[in-house]
């Protein structure tokens, strides 16, 4: 591992003396679909045209990884890969024509990027850019199709993961992947920026555009979930239903702002008939955050007829329809999918992160735990036993 | 018959002498699933509390009218009942309360009617009124759970449809679901605005709010669907694409506003392929207007990933699920219901008969056939035929 001093207190002024050669670092390797993951020292390549060496400081686990992780998508499997795409850090060294990030800038990774330059980045309608957007099929650098990681024996290439891989002390991303932030921010809690807590609270602020009075109900309280409840605590809901059939989650969600929690084995009829009751005909927005049809159902059904929302944020990897009638978008019901918060990461971002600088946004509940990089294989257990929401690594 | 004179020059003065009391006329009564109307007299009651009266002068058919004579949906049946839901005429009488409306007003009758002071109602989301929204399982009166027809022999009750009943010479309607127009307006042509005319262009103004320079493209050239057309010209659209198996509607969509023709027997690949590629990735807006899954589906995938919406006009009576994948939510394409064009049909429809009589709206070219009433047989062939868009019957 290089530079250890400089990571500690997190600032590299300067250019890095690794600039423009390989750096040997650990990371962590999966092999195959749900083998432990081999923290071991890789080669990583230096940064091609419009790419970014960072120095990940921080890097947690979410869904997404243990499903790639685990290979639940076949189409999706590609070994051996290094996975991660939730983290913060610094930037190393820069390649050629990047001049809105430099050395030392501190910044976070975003899976879904924004160039800038493509219609969809000019368009106010969708974050998502046409060659950066979220694509769970690619594993290689756009530039070349090579990757940038190699093993220190043999040199066979190691793939990349949702434009970021994170679970290595050094990864190469292109630079529209990289939001600079705030030098002052604390970059431990800006690695939720990343991906959980952008994904919730953008839901909540810019895809359905909750506003103060509102009710909502989210299905699934783990950190988007939670995401979503902060983001419409900080809005002014009054109303804030949760969902969960783990009972544990009440106190979490409740440390949050839930107003009312529901455990679906705890009642006697469908969820969102409960729902509609509590709320004289259904709450103005649910939000999908289990990644589960049948949950998907209960969410569109507990919604308002005629103005209700449900923002769909879970990820289903099973090729199954929607368990919705055709005849049923006529009762006025929209449903919406929503990726990454509908942010623009490197425009919205560092403004969203001054709102959590401020305490506008609360992010401490979302950090369950904490542990070093080499026990996470111990991070996994965690989130997969619902135990953690977010367990940080430190790298 | 009565007050032969008073109908054929569309106007009477004052109230009715058959005010109070029960009507004799003639109506097509639907005695069975697929069997042929009976043109027979039957008996009207006056209108009870904010209930009214209409003479019904000119009448046409939808493909609503269609489905429910040929009793598609086995929950939907019932019969004998008087179908009908697009007409135009005149108020003979009102009951207890109506304020809005007096005899020999000009009217539409609207099968998804205002009563203007409920929740929905007050919403400036949607316009399903809460006591009189479109119901196709309703078939009796809301004032008293009775129907307003019998039958001359007997006194049997003949049920209501859509809260219209249009297929008689008098009908009774709650005051919510009659719309006062202009009594300059040509009532022949106002006849579209009960359904098929606002629902189209509706769909285009009010739900997808087509802007100029938009681009769209149209499934299933029927009324609807060439009402769509006549929406987006009307605004402005620069690339309209009709898509129908029926080689004939290219005329017809030519005359009012297609900008391209596709026929899917005609090309090699599904036609959302050929539509991306016409259009640089995806129309702005597509609108469903065949009530078929398959053709969703390619409505759904022809628009434009980001910012793309699917309006579904189409009724599906069958209840199979929506053919999407949740994940394809994620590419930022939108699917939405719209009943009624979202017109509020009090409130609004009044001006929208302005702009049509301006000019600004053109509706000639819906008009393609006239029978007299007692051939109301041969209108429904014609529609089943597909050579007709609307047959206007005259009473």
């Amino acid at each position: 591992m290089e530079n250890g001093n400089s990571n500690n207190n997190h600032t590299i002024n300067g250019n890095y003396e690794t600039a423009g050669k390989v750096i040997t670092c650990k990371a962590a390797v999966a092999y195959g679909p749900g083998q432990p993951l081999v923290v071991e020292e890789i080669l990583v390549d230096p940064p091609k045209a419009m790419e970014v060496r960072l120095r990940i400081l921080f890097t947690s686990i979410c869904h997404t990884d243990l499903s790639a992780w685990q290979g639940e998508n076949e189409a999706q499997r590609v070994f051996p890969r290094i996975l991660g795409h939730e983290a913060s850090g610094l930037i190393e060294s820069v390649g050629e024509g990047v001049t809105d990030l430099k050395p030392g800038d501190h910044v976070v990774p975003i899976f879904n990027g924004e160039c800038g330059k493509c219609a969809y980045c000019k368009s106010d309608k969708t974050n998502l850019c046409e060659r950066f957007r979220v694509n769970p099929f690619k594993s290689v650098m756009t530039n070349d199709g090579k990757t940038r990681f190699s093993t220190k024996e043999g040199g066979k290439p190691i793939y990349h993961f949702l434009n970021t891989s994170t679970f290595s002390e050094y990864t190469v991303l292109d630079s529209g992947c990289v939001v600079k932030i705030d030098s002052q921010a604390p970059l431990k809690k800006m690695t939720l920026l990343s991906c959980g807590v952008s994904t919730g609270l953008g839901a909540v602020w810019n895809t359905a555009d909750v506003q103060a009075g509102a009710t909502i109900a989210v299905f699934g309280l783990g950190a988007v979930g939670l995401a979503v409840v902060e983001g419409a605590r900080a809005r002014g809901a009054t109303k804030i239903i949760g969902v969960d059939i783990n009972p544990e989650k009440r106190t979490k969600g409740e440390a949050i702002g839930i107003t009312d929690f529901i455990n679906p084995n705890d009642v006697d009829k469908p969820v969102h008939l409960v729902i509609r009751e509590m709320t004289g005909g259904g709450v103005h927005y649910s939000f999908e955050c289990a990644g589960n049809l049948d949950v998907l159902r209960e969410a569109f059904l507990s919604t308002h007829d005629g103005w209700g929302m449900t923002v769909v944020l879970g990820i289903h990897p099973s090729p199954r329809l929607l368990p919705l009638h055709p005849m049923e978008l006529f009762d006025g019901r929209r449903i919406v999918g929503s990726v990454f918060g509908d942010f623009k990461g490197k425009t919205q971002l560092p403004a969203f992160a001054k709102q959590c600088m401020s305490g506008e946004v609360k992010l401490d509940e979302f950090i369950t735990h904490e542990l070093p990089f080499n026990k996470i294989n111990e991070a996994f257990q965690l989130l997969i036993d619902g135990k953690s929401l977010r367990c940080l690594l430190h790298l």
